[in-house]
């Protein structure tokens, strides 16, 4: 849900320079026993991705979680970590695996074994069934629920460690895993597990932590983000329960003219949460800790913008204009530097065709706030729910349902240094964004304690995270993209620069 | 949906004395044969209602319109009409039949032949199966969709109707029956199928129009009411595909920062409708040409609250207090005085559990308007429309799906005098209501060109119109309430008193 690589689908890949240049098979490389396994392990690896996606976890519909938490367990093990625990949280277990390689450098990985849900009905092939399908101009597909987010990536990056197993080789960094199941709620409970002590003693000697991802565009260039907005999953809900006026239950409609309605009460707190552009945020102090963009990372942003074809992106995103008008430019340095008070959804009453006379007794809107440093978590909360006391609106309940605050990587740490020799390494086009728009839990490990650089990594392609037909491309066929095994090639290779970035 | 039946379930027949008198025997009886024709027709009359209720018409789901329409129209013939025709509309059939009985007096009678939709798994037995269930302290009832709305008053009339023919017996009345399949929707095109010459002429003759309803309360008491509200029945759209702003389809959520979001449009222009209050319509002009209540009404209005049980209305409602914290009088009085602006739903992007990423691409709110003399169904929509567009929200979608004027009947018509002299006759308690705060569209009988008295008429019992487990007394153990055959017999009886006070 929260993942980058969804914006970086509708937004930031296509900002992403075009510029063609090959995979270079020369530079770089990982040894060719690693990479010799990779490629005999393929098929393999290719099943074990059908079988996860086979195994769906879904946070907050109670879908196999300990199920999906043991079976993460297990592909860790699987691919050479030495012990792997499942460790209990209030909501979704999560699990925490370590390979002691004996090197110098320890690299931090982070897992997300949960899936968005989906309605089977939408999909053109059963999205558990994890089908093999020709994408015209792409090569071959695996379609299914999970396949780019995140279980493709992961398990081309668990079969680049299995690889260094299977050929005998020494791995250049010792690895901590760490997996959750929740990030596709804002990951409520992770940070239970984040605080365990055998945990924190293994992430603190980590020179930087990544999750694995597809990142490449149609062209096969990868956009490399130094940090991403934080979030918060919050849902308002109006009742005439809570509010004591109004229905307790939804009644006849003709009652309007005696009853007071909890959907119209819904409507005008909602009014005060944006200005009369219907679109500004207007809680209150919501601006008071935005740090504005350093001239560096406008700098980053305007050759994005350069590089991008913008009428090709708003047809993407079914736009005609950015709000307010605004040039492309202006408009993507909102989209970095801005917070949001977003609408996701509205749900009261009768929702069915046509109308029905009722009168709701209960009116819920959906929604997210995006944060951008400094803001914190605790202080939007804290400042969403005064907004309202403020305005006489305490009855309505604010049920935060995950989040967390925005992350950061400075442009010359271990991890993005590693990130673009590895890239460069392979002959991949790539450039920097200064901040995704989306959002990932990265803050769990760049913020306090911890406080390492972390990223999302890899080359490889996929889309439709959290739509229907999710695909993972398995076979390329554009030399310029890898497929699953070049994949984990790569990340062979990034465990290499990651020991040299450190090293240095 | 717009049934006065559900009013004066939710509020009207709470507000009814409850003093204690039985149907008397001996007044005001139809002759011995048709009495004794429908007592010996009542089993079948059980069965043919349930044979209806297994044949549901949903309007605006393209549910058995032709087949409900044909059934309609058969069930007339059997019943004794003489002639009948299914007439094509733009929606929903209606259905025109005639019983020429040679009599100087006419009746015109109002069927709906539509149900409202329903979800099965909220039923404790079968929506569709009809199945006969003991209500403790009431009796036997038949429990299934449109057992009283308006299936079951309707077959007690069509039963009294077949005993005049069983019996050889001279009806007192000629009748005209017109049906609509569109109720539930606001009847939208049935002005069309009564515009149609025939059914104007033949209407034209009557003295009035009434609908079969099952009006008793739990204590056998009936409230005749002298009016409704009119109601239009309105979606307001917004869009990215209609705005020119925003998405036309669901996007990523992180695009709030700079893509415009059709939710916060509808929450914008939904605020300008009603005061801050969240309960005062705000339409402009929308007041102008309410006429105040008279004396009169003001007075009948004061009987029922005398006579109503504040408490126990409040509790069945679920609510804690009247809107502006008023006493039960001055909240009665504004429920038959104003004019509402009520949210029936919203329906927006992710409505599942939690949250979901998105930016909606339309957002939408089910309203309904409801309508006191001498405001016009015309009126209030070129109101609402231009109430939008001066504040700039042309762009919403003002998607009309039904509705009609308020309606009104004066206490001394033939149809009032003739419901009340039936009533007594039977030994019914009964009170007048000034106006009923839901609607039924009697307007389309008492407006231009008809000029009709027309009301809701009859005994009996039933309840949960609309809603899961709706039923209706068959056989009634409370000496007080009608059960099926009674009712026919008071319709019976109730042709005689309309043409008894058609000739004073």
């Amino acid at each position: 849900m929260h993942s980058h690589r969804i914006v970086r689908g509708a937004v930031s890949a296509l900002l992403v320079a075009s510029a063609l240049q090959g995979l270079s098979p020369a530079a770089a490389k990982p040894p060719a026993p690693v990479v010799a396994a990779i490629q005999a392990d393929e098929a393999a690896a290719v099943k074990r991705l059908q079988q996860w996606i086979a195994l769906p976890t879904i946070a907050n519909m109670g879908v196999n979680h300990a199920e999906g938490a043991a079976h993460m367990r297990q592909l860790a093990l699987d691919a050479g970590f030495q012990q792997g625990e499942v460790i209990k949280t209030a909501g979704v277990p999560a699990v925490f695996a370590t390979l002691d390689a004996g090197a110098p450098t320890t690299l931090g990985v982070y897992f997300m074994y949960d899936v968005k849900h989906y309605d089977p009905k939408e999909w053109n092939s059963p999205p558990l069934e994890a089908r093999l399908v020709d994408r015209p101009g792409e090569g071959k597909a695996i379609v299914g629920r999970g396949a780019v987010n995140q279980k493709g990536p992961e398990t081309a990056f668990l079969a680049a460690v299995k690889a260094f197993k299977d050929s005998g080789t020494k791995l250049p960094v010792n690895l901590v895993l760490v997996a959750e199941g929740e990030e596709e709620i804002g990951s409520p409970n992770f940070p239970q597990a984040l605080a365990s002590p055998a945990v924190q003693a293994a992430l603190g000697k980590a020179a930087g932590v990544f999750i694995p991802g597809a990142s490449q565009s149609s062209t096969g260039s990868v956009s490399t983000e130094l940090g991403a907005k934080g979030v918060i999953e919050v849902q308002l809900i109006s009742s005439g329960e809570k509010w004591g006026r109004g229905p307790n239950k939804d009644v006849h409609s003709s009652l309007m003219a005696s009853v007071d309605n909890p959907a119209w009460r819904l409507v005008k707190a909602l009014n005060t949460l944006v200005e009369d552009d219907g679109f500004t945020p207007a809680i209150d102090g919501y601006f008071e800790n935005v740090r504005p963009l350093t001239a560096r990372e406008k700098q980053i942003i305007a050759e994005e913008v350069a590089a991008g074809d913008e009428a090709d992106i708003k047809k993407s995103l079914g736009i005609r204009t950015w709000a307010k008008d605004e040039n492309f430019l202006t408009s993507s340095i909102r989209l970095a530097q801005r917070p949001t008070v977003n609408i996701q959804g509205l749900v009261s009453g009768y929702t069915g065709p046509g109308g029905k006379t009722v009168l709701p007794g209960r009116a819920e809107a959906k929604m997210d706030l995006r944060l951008v440093p400094n803001m914190t978590y605790d202080e939007a909360v804290t400042k969403l729910k005064a907004h309202l006391a403020k305005r006489g609106f305490s009855d309505i309940e604010v049920v935060v349902s995950g989040g967390y605050s925005p992350t950061e990587v400075a442009e010359d740490s271990v991890m993005i240094r590693a990130a673009q020799a590895t890239l460069n390494g392979a002959g991949i086009e790539n450039t920097l964004s200064a901040r995704a728009a989306g959002s990932w839990p990265g803050v769990m490990f760049t913020g306090a304690p911890l406080k390492l650089p972390a990223l999302g990594f890899g080359a490889g392609r996929g889309g439709g995270a959290h739509a229907p037909n999710e695909w993972f491309l398995v076979d390329s066929t554009n030399p310029k993209v890898a497929g699953m095994a070049e994949q984990s090639e790569i990340y062979a290779d990034f465990l290499y620069e990651v020991a040299k970035a450190a090293a240095k």
